[in-house]
């Protein structure tokens, strides 16, 4: 059998549909596996998950061996960070964890198994993608977001720190506290402890909330215009598609040629004008 | 008097406005009972809620009766899932309760009389409806934020268990431990508690608040997008249907007709030309 | 001086800036003097307080009877919401109160004075009703709210009064709870403990939560769905009204008439055609 | 070296992209400082940041300089905000601080050198101004809600102050406890203890809380109906700009000069008519 006939045969076990649906069972399988482990489970049922765990990767390396044979070019294949993905979590399954330390680290390797979901739903894989395109969209709106955490923090720090070190050691400690404020999370017991301190420190948190309640607002209205006006656009692609619906420009076209038609019209009667 | 007329009087009925107002009045007045039972009353009042009780079921039996019969297809009847709730509310209203076990079951089913206030007012039933029919559009976004919850409880109660097993014993307790984070119901004593253990789970907690605020975000934005574009497909709708307003199609074949015309002149001026 | 000229200098009066200016600056301060009054004062301010506090009664009763007067149709003057408003607030405020407990009703009328604030400002008297509008627009919503408010409340105090009767104990009690419930204002505490008697008492706060949140998105849709609806509605509006604009219609008529000129036409050229 | 080139010198420093990398290298080094002087650190490597302080104020001298001399009108430069606001930030940097009181506020002067970060970057001045332009916009709503705060607060301190002065004792902390309230900040806490006194008091919380909900649901629709309007506006102005796309007008224009054209002819045909 030649390596032509086997990639085509790999392909099209790869795109069978009864084969993801049972990638996707044994997904969903190892996900109830790794669920399992967190109760308390008698040792003869945790030996048995063991060997479910060596079958459900032997599934993986098995799956991922085919995709990769079935891949016409073989460079491709590793330029889809979905397939580098699929590949991390199966060779790290593979490394032998006799260390307890490191028993720890190898099973939540495998719970990150359960997100090979998205990497094998198609649909999941766009969802994810379109919210990681928009992202950068709303990069300048986090950066200043960042900087009205920094400026505040810095302050914060610098005058509450004395007051609750817990709180406010420093800058960092401080951007933790003020998320926690954005979420109003206890926030007035936050506000009332350095209030006995600095009476007016109440300003403090109330512009600190409305800025970043402003600056929240105006990233979700971003988003929320963004997603519009892809939608519009899409609109628009799809009435210049259907291509039959005439628009304003063939409209405009169509009553030119007239035009031209009754200008001809125009000379062809001056020049028969009786001398 | 023949099953013919029977029905025919009863379909009658149904569709009787006063009919309708009365069946209204009696679930208000059901809901009422219900809730009043749920307040220290005196023996006697207790028994008169008592009979009340037996009323509206009679009541409630009767109007199902009435509809059953009017309606023409016997079969049909049961194919509305509102029919199908309306007569199991009646029929297991009508057991009789003794055990004092089941008489709080008992009390639970006549709640869900209020519910019959649903299925009797066609504007509810229609936002209902509408309610339910969002849901599958936002299957996806519901599933992954379901992978989200599923992967970080598994993290949780792997790494946190030890630490408080009262919120992240297995991962069923820990995912109800990350529904509180997310509604940010006192989520900064959650994360201090295993802070004091794992100092950087700080991260664990902002990254999981930020995927789910993100997706649920997502979630809103599709439903609004899908929402506005319904209206505007409905508006469109309506556009087509009145029909007396002429468009872009219409004027360009008004306009074509013309050129025809033209045409058809320029061709008699031309068979005209003097020879 | 006859009442028509007395009628006519008080229209004149009433449709003043500098009168209009004059009685905004009179409620800015009496809404000072009510906040003032929330501070421990001496009694010789006090007393200054209760005189300023004559002073501004008295100068609204000056400025609604001129008002009054200046309606030509006095019956109209009682249709506006507004009128009666200030015309209560003013009358009550001439009551004189000697009685301690009622001098607590009468400060508290005192403060609804700001609300005349409304009243005299076009532009919130506007919002206000905008406000007012969009409400029962959402009425069914509201209802279907309520239900599920109502229903979880009869469930709630049924299963849960035993465990803790202030928060369970009757079904208007319930309700208050479940408010708490929804505003996510210390939940898990209510959860946590009758979780200690009903393991799945989980499910009911969820799916509560769950159904509210639904409910609640979907009344903001309504209202963001039918902003925009005015918005565009009124944009048409515009357009139609700016009338030099042509529509489809107008252009669809001009090709009309032009049609009919180039009939004309060949009838002429048929008619002339060489026997 | 005149003036004349020395100007044009620094406009092309000031112009080059290298300098303005640099100077955002030195404002992150400057915040850097700052975060690091919130962390407690050993006396020398405390006067390290001292000398970097002083290094950085004296680059933010020579840039303001170079910035201020590059400018051709010299009147100009203090009239953009954020010029004014650079040259503080760097003035008040120059001040030298002996006395351990005003080292705080120096501190904190340096904290606001972060805020540089927005005067430098176009698309954050860009942000915070199309911010700024926003509220304005929503003046009367946020005058309306500073209407029901104060309403609602001189009512709390009228009767709640007795209770507990801590949250009620006058008009200024009862409208920060309010602000509280409205983030649902333990706010049943706040309740329950005024239920104690006054049963009927959850009425006060809960108007209050769909008062200010609605007020501020209508903010964000206005923000959101402004925001998408803008998006309009800038569509058709660019539709407009696009000018080979013919309009509507266009076209009515186009089928007026054929009606002429053809008009011209039927007067021709006449006059020709045969006698």
């Amino acid at each position: 059998m030649n390596t032509q006939t086997l990639q085509k045969t790999f392909l099209r076990i790869r795109s069978n549909k009864a084969f993801e649906l049972f990638v996707i069972g044994v997904i969903i399988f190892s996900a109830l596996v790794v669920g399992a482990k967190t109760y308390d489970v008698n040792p003869s049922l945790l030996r048995l998950i063991g060997w479910m765990d060596h079958g459900i990767t032997a599934i993986f390396l098995a799956e991922i061996t085919i995709r990769f044979i079935g891949e016409e070019h073989k460079k491709n294949f590793f330029k889809q960070p979905w397939n580098i993905f699929d590949t991390l979590i199966v060779v790290v399954s593979l490394i032998p964890i006799d260390n307890s330390d490191m028993a720890l680290v190898g099973r939540l390797v495998r719970v990150f198994r359960v997100l090979r979901m998205v990497s094998i739903i198609p649909e999941l894989r766009l969802l994810l993608n379109s919210l990681m395109r928009a992202l950068p969209q709303l990069g300048y709106v986090i950066l200043l977001m960042f900087i009205i955490f920094y400026i505040y923090a810095a302050i914060g720090s610098t005058l509450f720190a004395r007051i609750n070190p817990y709180l406010w050691e420093d800058i960092s400690i401080a951007m933790l506290t003020l998320f926690r404020v954005m979420t109003f999370e206890d926030w007035t017991d936050v506000m009332y402890e350095t209030m006995e301190v600095y009476p007016f420190s109440w300003f403090y948190y109330l512009s600190f909330i409305f800025l970043t309640a402003f600056a929240f607002l105006n990233m979700v209205i971003g988003i929320v215009v963004n997603t519009l006006e892809d939608e519009h656009q899409k609109e628009r692609d799809e009435e210049a598609l259907a291509g039959g619906r005439p628009s304003i420009e063939t409209l405009s076209m169509q009553v030119d040629e007239l035009k031209a038609l009754v200008q001809q019209q125009n000379e062809l009667l001056r020049d028969r004008e009786p001398r």
